[in-house]
């Protein structure tokens, strides 16, 4: 990448202070940077390094105080512009490459103008593919699955059959949608399986990470709504709902027929149980379990969960239970309590 | 699908009371069905919905109590016979393809009558396929795998050399069976790799989810007996045992040879040690930790396990150690115990 | 495999006492052993059964002692010996296939000496195969993707562009390297991704097990160091390093930007959060949850972690929570402290 100050203010929507034809082609972290690198300040900490930079502009907010010599470029948020800019220096412009002699597409599936199905990907009967689809090597598509506009499904996926992937996804390699839900009745002798008739419905702008199992509902869907973005090795089972924006991040599971608000945030393997309700906005930390509905706006952790100041006392308070029942026995003794003899206190 | 309910009493083997040329078309819960849909009643607390019910037709319970004038079909368990019904209506005849000229089968492989091999699925040197056995595009099998009748293998499936799957099986996408055990012996600069020479062995009727790994045993076998059904991401480490109709929810994991009895469930994301055996019809709570055997029978739950009862209790005190500590800190004070001063109770 | 007792103590370097001519032909358990077998002594809680032991060889430490009549070998590392021995005896000679016409190269791939290119696997532009190099059926390598000398990937692995695989690795089924790093910032509206610019080195002599997810960095490199050895459907993060010689225990998952040193082993599904620090040598128990960094050489296990013994101890008393709470009120009540009765003791 090379860019003028010019140009980068102009791709991230910023107010310029600096020589507009200065060019950089690198981008550093704030203390790393150099001349010719861009760097950023998101982080309201590291603003004394502003002093000392060298870099050749930052993007900074609205209202940062800057050295004067400094090039700087003024924007409302300079994650988000750094992120742009990002996008802008190392997204090459799409070329389709069409339908690969070596894939394998069901002569009734519809491919849409300007899609890249590379080679031995598979496309099945009646599916059909929107506008600038690409389909990478490995992936599989059912009989009737439907992707939409300018969706990347990444090599080994397999989507199942009459599933709905909406259009600006991203899916990850080895994931694998629409496998059937985990539903059995005991017939006395073994599990008889109950048909999973349903399928998974994946909305705008989603991105599933790698290795995600997502399955069909038993009946009606499994739903991931616009915007959510999963993280790898993420579990939904059938029947779950997943609000708008969520984010599930790696290693959680959800089970069946549970139903997760708008911008809900799981940390990295947090378990959900069935047949519950997560609001608007949760917030659950790593590793903990969720076994009960929880109102919108909560921040909780724990196995099981509690809010979260309260975990964050009470764990430390776990560690510290052998000196507690010793300073119990001690109380009992003093007032002769001599039952407590009878019981372990490890 | 559209069934007359003397079709449906005949399929469920149940005994109609109503109209037997009155015909239904589809399945709904018992508060949506109308006049031409079919539903059940199989948890008793919905019973009182019954006296409202439009239904087409409501399968119930041999002794169950309905409205006269509301046409029922009466059966030993209604979920099962729901089940049967969805597996008559849901299931197409399986017509076999053959193998596809763009699979890729070794010539020594044998393949019996009536198999389907999709394009870009791989069947090794000196494998045999059963009768009207399905392998999915993009499934690998390796040298010498077998595969019994009936069996479907979905896309993407990794079996390993060896490996020997049952008859009427289904492998969900994305599961890799037979990969190399975990094991290595520190040689004083790295960690030497022990050849895992066993195999991965998979008895009748089972049901793997997607994206499980299941790897060989170092010697012997890993071993799934019949009936086994597991839901995704479940991880079975090299030399287990999974007993009979067993249960394993999304995202169990267990360690090297560990046995596991007939019949038992663990939940989600349920750990459970090496080297030891869980009894027959053991439950286990989801997210616990199972760091000891297990004597058959018992339901338990937590990290590590207790029994489930007494889980329920503790897990609502661990919310209440603040409190408690600062009971007994103010207990100690009564009675002048002035070193409490010393200690740090959060 | 059949060997004299002269060619075993060859092969593992020992000191055979017995006959050299004399065959073994199988390897079996101390107790399980016959006159064809060879056996091992690794765990010396087993040393007694040398007395009854009918093995053609035993294996055995140095200063063993053992029966006069036994013919035994003796090694440092009788365990180590074992697995090198069956190294020698199931690791059959390697023969290169080459690029199998079905397989898919790219042109300007670069394919070494002696290269396996199984039917089916795929290797994207620019991508470069050191020598002997096996790539099974189904695998995907994107653009520019490098591997070192005598690696293994097994069917169905896929390897994200610009990633580098050191020499003697192996890597299992159905994993992933190289995915996009989880990062995103909300933009007001939704979550803008912001583009993983890095990749994923992988030195040598790394074993990755099946299901595995290792992202992308989001600039510079996740980085597994030699001799790393990871179990099954383990996760790491964007930016992660992965110490020398480290073990990583199936369904681990390590948060972004974390680094573990040399040495460290994490038991099954333990969790690490992101941007800390573990020292070389740490040992994690089975089912822990990693928050803040680790100072080398600890033993700790829980969630969250604490040392380990202290472990031991207070995982039982979590067990003991309801008796204890009834004793505080116990001696509240004897103290005659009334407000104890406003509380809910569970």
């Amino acid at each position: 990448m090379e860019f003028s100050l010019g140009q980068v203010a102009q791709l991230v929507g910023g107010d310029l202070q600096g020589p507009a034809e200065r060019t950089v082609s690198g981008i550093q972290g704030i203390e790393q940077a150099g001349p010719s690198d861009l760097t950023f300040l998101a982080n309201p900490k590291y603003a004394p390094a502003l002093e000392s930079c060298r870099a050749g502009v930052v993007l900074v907010g609205r209202a940062q105080k800057t050295p004067p010599e400094l090039a700087v470029i003024r924007v409302d948020n300079p994650y988000l512009a750094y992120a742009k800019l990002l996008t802008a220096a190392f997204t090459p412009p799409y070329e389709p490459l069409g339908v690969d002699s070596r894939a394998v597409v069901h002569p009734s599936a519809r491919i849409g103008p300007d899609c890249s199905v590379h080679p031995l990907a598979v496309v099945g009967a009646e599916a059909k593919l929107g506008s600038r689809v690409v389909i990478h090597s490995g992936a599989v598509l059912g009989r009737g699955v439907s992707v939409g506009d300018d969706t990347v499904i990444h090599p080994n996926v397999v989507i199942y059959d009459g599933c709905v992937i909406g259009s600006r996804c991203i899916i990850h390699g080895g994931s694998v949608i629409g496998a059937d839900g985990y539903g059995f009745v005991f017939d006395g002798s073994g599990h008889y399986k109950i048909p999973q008739v349903g399928i998974v419905q994946i909305d705008d702008e989603v991105e599933i990470g790698a290795g995600n199992t997502i399955d069909r509902a038993a009946n009606g869907r499994t739903w991931i709504q616009r915007g959510v973005k999963t993280d790898d090795q993420v579990h939904i089972a059938h029947g779950c709902t997943i609000g708008e924006n969520s984010l599930l991040v790696a290693q959680v599971g959800i089970s069946g027929s549970s139903k997760l608000g708008k911008g809900v945030v799981l940390g990295g393997k947090v378990g959900v149980a069935g047949h519950i309700e997560i609001g608007d906005g949760v917030q659950v930390g790593g590793g903990s379990g969720v076994a009960q509905s929880i109102e919108p706006g909560q921040i909780v952790s724990g196995y099981p969960v509690m809010p979260h100041r309260l975990w964050l006392r009470t764990r430390s308070l776990v560690k510290k239970l052998p000196e507690l029942f010793k300073r119990v026995k001690q109380l009992e003794q003093r007032l002769g309590e001599d039952e407590s003899k009878e019981r372990s206190d490890g």
